[in-house]
């Protein structure tokens, strides 16, 4: 049987990356081109399609395609593919993306969360794999709070596709003021580097542009900065006490720019942690950071890939999609 | 083939209920003790293999025992079937129970946390057969708040037996007084009968002894009364959010005590969950109590079983046990 290789995507809302590969943590090759958001979404899918064919055109040792995936911020329903709703892409709401792009490719792609092709991808080739373990959340901590599921070393989709949201998980009942999801007192309103930079401006004035200066302010004496990372850790830790005691999962794993901080943000979630969750108290491992996970354990550890982790599992999930390959073979390969 | 029959076990804090059954709704004989936990788990783990052995002793009809589950309240260690810290059952934690009963009984049995078997009976018998549902989550609001989630038509145990505890997410951060598992803010605080009530002890004075009580108060025109619901409500809703948010499942049923309140309880409940839940919103039904389920909207009704959920979903774990059959003939019926 000849080698396979796939194509991943990664639509985001500043980069569109389409990647090739076969295996690993590398690519073998990669585009990386600007989401023209400005152009419309038919641009969009046609700069995405565009850049899948210049990679399927090219000849990595005469390897099979096996397949395309691509991953698109969320909310999304599946197996469908319709857009609902994303924040930064307006007018994308109700498009049928996986349609959009499997006319303009002519074969069928495998869409999906792009926070669970994340969380697929440290299952796959991240902790998961160091581990042995085939249940993980992962939790990302970056412009907003991604969340993804893997259960049965199976992404959780969720019934139509919207699992995996746990940054709007409600952390702070009384909260007044609205989160982009328009609830109240979500996860990511606490949690996510935007949060950060806005807890600071609060107490610390219009100087502040990034978590990662307000993580320097904290190292370097501020008890206002340090109380933002606090804040954000008992958060973190409200959350994770619900997906511990309702999923007893092995692994929870914390990713994204916020996590920078690990330093400032570890010890207040981890205390926290221990006295909101009878679980966790009771499968609380010895060591925080371990060498190989005990049984029976719970554990809460760093993400090991980093923003690259969505385009990677995008790739992983093409690999393992064994789509017909006479259609991708002619339509991709055979049509340049 | 023998026709087969299954035994099925439900330890609870008063009564111990063990059961024949070979299917559907109905028990073919049942045997119900007080659970005398005065004398000790030895002596209730006897009085169980007792009654398990008279039902075993029966002639139903010459059907094959297929098998033997026993649902106990949680948390419990699985697979290997320890208990841990039960807040009723003084003297239990760190018990072998499963070992205990098979080395009883002289044959291998299944053992799970009752509430988790009573969400697989609704899965197997209740709302789930009736919808055609296989993944769900029942939480059921009674003395305490129970909870099972039952995902692609298997009981979620977690990592080590501990999933399915939704009754102690956080439904509010700020709360001072510690909940039974010794977190702070649980749902449990908000939503069990105890809660409502203690909350109606708060705000009515003595007089009111049942969760039934506070319901009657409500509905004949008391605010106060009427508050508590809205609190148990909301409390639930906050929850919701979470395990809808993150899980994304077609059902989510309530069952227990509280929820014979349904007129008080739901109509805060849906508003709070609309208020929270984006995931809920894009998923909504427009009736909320329908014939058969629409696919990819989110519902959550009440639960289909009532009190004898956890003895049936013993019975059909039994059922579906599959055990050698020789170990269990030999020594269940063989050795009266």
């Amino acid at each position: 049987m000849a080698e396979t290789y796939s194509i991943g995507v990664d639509l985001g809302g500043t980069n569109l990356r389409v990647a090739a590969y076969e295996g690993g943590r590398e690519f073998l090759e990669t585009i990386v081109l600007p989401t023209r958001l400005n152009l419309g979404r038919d641009q969009v899918v046609r700069d995405m399609c565009d850049a899948v064919r210049a990679l399927g055109a090219r000849d990595f040792g005469h390897r099979r395609l096996a397949g395309i995936a691509v991953g698109s911020p969320g909310p999304l329903e599946l197996p469908a593919g319709i857009l609902r709703n994303l924040p930064n892409f307006p007018g994308w709401d109700g498009f049928n993306l996986k349609s959009a792009i499997a006319t303009g490719l002519g074969c069928d792609i495998v869409l999906e969360n792009d926070a669970n092709l994340a969380a697929f991808a440290e299952q796959r080739l991240g902790a998961g794999t160091k581990y042995g373990v085939s249940d993980l959340c992962v939790i990302t901590l970056g412009t907003g709070v991604g969340n993804g599921l893997v259960l049965n070393g199976k992404i959780w989709d969720g019934a139509n596709g919207m699992a995996g949201e746990a940054g709007h998980m409600v952390v702070q009942a009384e909260e007044r003021s609205r989160c982009g999801c328009g609830g109240y007192g979500c996860l990511e309103q606490y949690a996510s580097a935007t949060a950060v930079i806005r807890m600071a401006r609060e107490s610390l004035g219009d100087a502040v542009s990034t978590a990662h200066e307000v993580a320097m302010l904290a190292r370097s004496g501020s008890e206002l900065a340090r109380n933002i990372f606090d804040t954000a850790g008992r958060a973190l830790a409200i959350a994770l006490t619900g997906l511990i005691n309702t999923l007893n999962l092995p692994l929870y794993l914390l990713g994204g720019g916020v996590c920078e901080a690990w330093d400032l943000l570890s010890c207040p979630m981890f205390r926290e942690l221990e006295r909101r969750s009878y679980v966790y108290r009771l499968t609380k491992p010895e060591v925080l950071e371990p060498i190989h996970l005990l049984e029976g354990k719970t554990y809460v550890l760093k993400a090991e890939l980093g923003a690259l982790a969505g385009l990677l599992g995008a790739c992983v999930a093409g690999l393992e999609a064994r789509l017909p390959p006479a259609t991708l073979g002619k339509e991709i390969l055979g049509h340049q």
